[in-house]
């Protein structure tokens, strides 16, 4: 087996990323915003894609739902282990889909309902207006869709209705 | 609706992410790598993660499945049309999941299988050796599986079995 070079050296290093637009929801806090594309069943929202990106949607529209991965802009700072919404007691944070995480990045999968130009519209949304979008994959069950039993400390929990609060979000001064 | 700033402005902004770990893997090269984890069943990698996130791993045990979000660090640079592995005909970036993509980010549903220190050992791996890993979060069905008909230009089309060549990849040089 070929090893690539020594991954410890890369802990300090940083990649930059670059937002490919923005996403426009009625979400403007954290508190009452669905906690998962699951839980937002019909709410609306938009992609502004910045123009740029454009060619890049070509065939999308066949596709019933797209994977968004964004920042999760308003987080408060990492936390390793957190109190997620659906438990009264901590985890540890990659155990949970909890916004304070390292890298602070989100992933939802939203249904596409049409494509006017640099414009998605999109449903089930459950991230906060002006999210910044680092990418757009389209869902494919032969990927996403697995047959799974184990999940830990999620198992009787419904996310039917349930919604976020103020607990990971960094307050605003405006 | 209240609205955020002006999205426009953060086209031009840059989001800076620090690896929490490293993954590794059989295939050091992209000939040959299945080209997703449903394709990949029981190719066996590890998760190097960071020590200082170690206690983030509380209760991860517990899940049969972890989405690995990670940047196909040896990817060629963007590219909005593509010819995926797929197909012969080329498409937006963003309607398949071509690691040519701005922002070079993927995701990999992977099975785990055991959690040692701050190692974790796991299967059905589709990413190169050496990956450097942004985030964890569990695969939880109520979430992630999802009922879905339209998958655009994959219809018809068959993952297993299908490897990567060298088609988005970057030469080495040493």
């Amino acid at each position: 087996m070929v090893r690539d070079e020594a991954p410890a050296q890369r802990e300090h290093c940083v990649i930059a990323l670059r937002p490919i637009g923005c996403i426009r929801t009625p979400f403007s806090t954290a508190t009452g915003t669905p906690i998962q594309s699951s839980a937002a069943h019909g709410v609306e929202g938009t992609i502004e894609l910045f123009p740029r990106y454009v060619p890049g949607l070509r065939d999308i529209e066949g596709f019933e739902r797209l994977w968004l991965i964004y920042q999760f802009h308003r987080a408060v700072s990492p936390q390793l282990l957190v109190r997620p919404y659906l438990d009264s007691v901590e985890h540890g944070v990659f155990a949970t889909r909890s916004p304070a995480r390292p890298n602070h990045i989100g992933m939802s999968a939203v249904r596409l309902l049409a494509v006017e130009g640099n414009r998605l519209r999109i449903a089930d949304v459950d991230m906060l207006d002006g999210t910044p979008l680092f990418d757009l994959k389209p869902y494919v069950p032969a990927f996403d869709h697995l047959e799974v039993k184990g999940v830990g400390w999620y198992e009787g929990k419904s996310v039917d209705g349930a919604v976020a609060d103020e607990r990971f979000q960094v307050k605003r001064h405006r």
